[in-house]
């Protein structure tokens, strides 16, 4: 077992599987790009177990409050090292994470967009450690975000071989 | 003729001129900066075939329905192919689509935001084929875009010399 | 003194100190990263002499006016640029700027985001120059941003060692 899966399994989280796809959209592009040793990750959504995009749905600052934000986050972080264990066959290989791009689907008036995507970061660093965890990033509010998901997270990060 | 110049000739699709500036605007910017093999492209809008911004304008689900969004997004597509073709010379030199980041103008409520994306996603894949076409996204919810244009995409590819 | 230094104090400009943290709020990820001769930048805000985030707060298009957000764009460039000298020691070790995603906090119909951002182009090329200073960029329009600050800005740049 590699020492992300150990990490995981010890804070009892597990990766969702792959994404189920909702009847009749297509997404024609790469939740994952591999090229030599950089790793770009598509804006990606909570995930459940079931593999479907996981709610609650809506705004934060109205139908989430920041602590289902910062959960909902949270399971972003699940769904993103779900696909790029997928991808890269073991995050171990993971060398260090470079920049997040957060975007907080935020009701007007709602400005604690670190606080929901602390969620993300929290439990990278928890998981990666300091040092190959660290990232730089963005925490932003969105006036709309694809299936009303309250939390959508791009990212970048490097691979060794 | 280049291969990616017949393929557009094929769908009978023309690239636009350089972009004409709206008087009194002031764009110190570049359209496309190439770093040895890397190529980033700013953010870009729909383009007519007399170099100015292009309508319909104002947001999808209020002013323009998904299908013109659709349509938007493919010439943004063309617009940003315009502008990198003046930048590297052949599109044949485009070994890979990295990252592409749609930005759709977004009416309260409406979350189709990748069913808009998909106008430049499939453009470049019909154009680029389904290796050097495939690309990272994210497709998202803007409140305001410059000019009120219904979309506007950034995007980063690789090219040989 | 360096060339940028000296050009900073030519236009009698002072960078900010290291950003004071508004009480209660946790941010955990780094504002610059650098990685051999690549500098990552997270989203920043304007920043005050003080330290602290820099008023007027609120909406371009509602509570400040085109020119403030201009002004406001011009400090977070001062920000940016006090974060990365104490993250690379010497402003003049800057060999290219690359990407630059300006998001500009916008009041329903304001549309003159690219105006706001020219704040932040036009101070960078001020003190890099033409070649130095070029980039690409967004210049887009978001539903909210943290601290209700009006622009927030992201960027990429090169460095030599």
């Amino acid at each position: 077992m590699s020492d992300i899966d150990a990490r995981l399994s010890a804070l009892g989280l597990t990766l969702p599987p792959p994404f189920t796809l909702p009847p009749g959209l297509r997404l024609p592009f790469q939740f994952v790009q591999v090229r030599g040793t950089r790793v770009l990750i598509s804006g990606l959504g909570p995930q459940g177990s079931d593999g479907q995009m996981a709610g609650p749905f809506g705004k934060v600052g109205a139908e989430l409050s920041v602590e289902e934000g910062y959960a909902s986050a949270r399971l972003v972080a699940l769904s993103m090292l779900s696909s790029l264990k997928r991808a890269i066959g073991d995050l171990d290989r993971v060398d260090g994470w470079h920049r997040v791009f957060g975007m907080v689907n935020s009701a007007p008036g709602f400005i604690q967009q670190p606080q929901v995507i602390n969620g993300f970061s929290d439990l990278i660093i928890e998981l990666f450690g300091d040092e190959r965890g660290a990232h730089t990033r963005s925490a932003v509010g969105m006036a709309e975000l694809p299936f009303n998901i309250p939390v959508e997270i791009e990212a970048e990060l490097s691979i060794h071989h």
